[in-house]
């Protein structure tokens, strides 16, 4: 698994500012991640979200540990992925933001439950209603392996991306 | 970690024809994937790759695990991450097929080598240069965490995105 080439084993990693610089040509879509559950309600912005496989349906979700909302979803074991809209910005900046409050901003949207009682958003593009099966810690973040239990899907809706550090729409 | 309600901890995943009608709505860049070492030059395309963290500096790119690239890969121990622009729908075709061969889809392209010696692609948007850290096993598919050695950003590309089932290009 690990390369023989002893000068590239041992290289450093690039530095943080290099690789989030040249992470922001990687586009990608924007999500609310949220959970509800005896750890109370929690939500935060994610733009790390994958595909893993089909069989068993798994996503997953690149979370920072210790933001605040990251511990109550592992507790509750269950969360949504949802795929923002055009018209997500301002629910996206609030999600994104570490300083605003927890529960307050569930308040600026309408939400519903599919089977494990996390916040569904209404008008997203899609919906993924998850059971959390396994956690990985690397580094500042955990890696949220997620079974889909439920989906929901808008076809007609126009999805919510970021890329060179502003927000955009695909055409 | 896990749920406590048992109905959610025994529920059935969705079946893989709904799992992957639900994630064609969650767009996403196209990259390539390439990597050459002891086990030889390999690659194939891949929308399923994310940022974990920035310290250390660390990837992760879905693979499948059966694929005939992903073995080459892994035992190389090293790979780039091409993100692929708008130009590049043909080769995004050909690294995706899984009949067309090995070797001979590198010949459709111009190829330079930054630390690891895998082929970095010319005109990408960006080139993530990696040495793979991990490997995990999930169901089908193999998640390759990979420690970013080096990387190249062109500012001015357009990237290639992946949408409903359909190549776009972002705003």
């Amino acid at each position: 698994m690990s390369t023989k080439d002893p000068a590239v084993a041992r290289a450093p990693t690039i530095t943080a500012v290099r690789y989030r610089s040249g992470m922001a040509h990687l586009a990608a879509a924007v999500n609310l991640v949220t959970s509800d559950g005896p750890a109370g309600r929690a939500g935060f912005t994610a733009s790390a979200v994958t595909s893993v496989t089909d069989d068993p349906a798994t996503l997953l979700v690149c979370a920072k540990r210790k933001g605040a909302a990251t511990p109550r979803i592992v507790a509750n074991g269950v969360l949504c992925v949802n795929v923002l809209a055009a018209e997500h910005r301002e629910l996206s900046a609030l999600f994104g933001s570490s300083t605003q409050g927890g529960e307050d901003r569930f308040e600026g949207a309408g939400w519903s439950r599919l089977m494990t009682g996390s916040p569904a958003l209404h008008g997203a593009v899609a919906v993924f209603d998850c059971r959390i099966a396994n956690v990985l810690d690397i580094g500042t973040h955990s890696v949220l392996f997620c079974e889909v239990l439920d989906v929901v899907e808008e076809p007609e809706r126009t999805p919510l991306m970021y890329f060179r550090r502003a927000y955009r729409v695909i055409e």
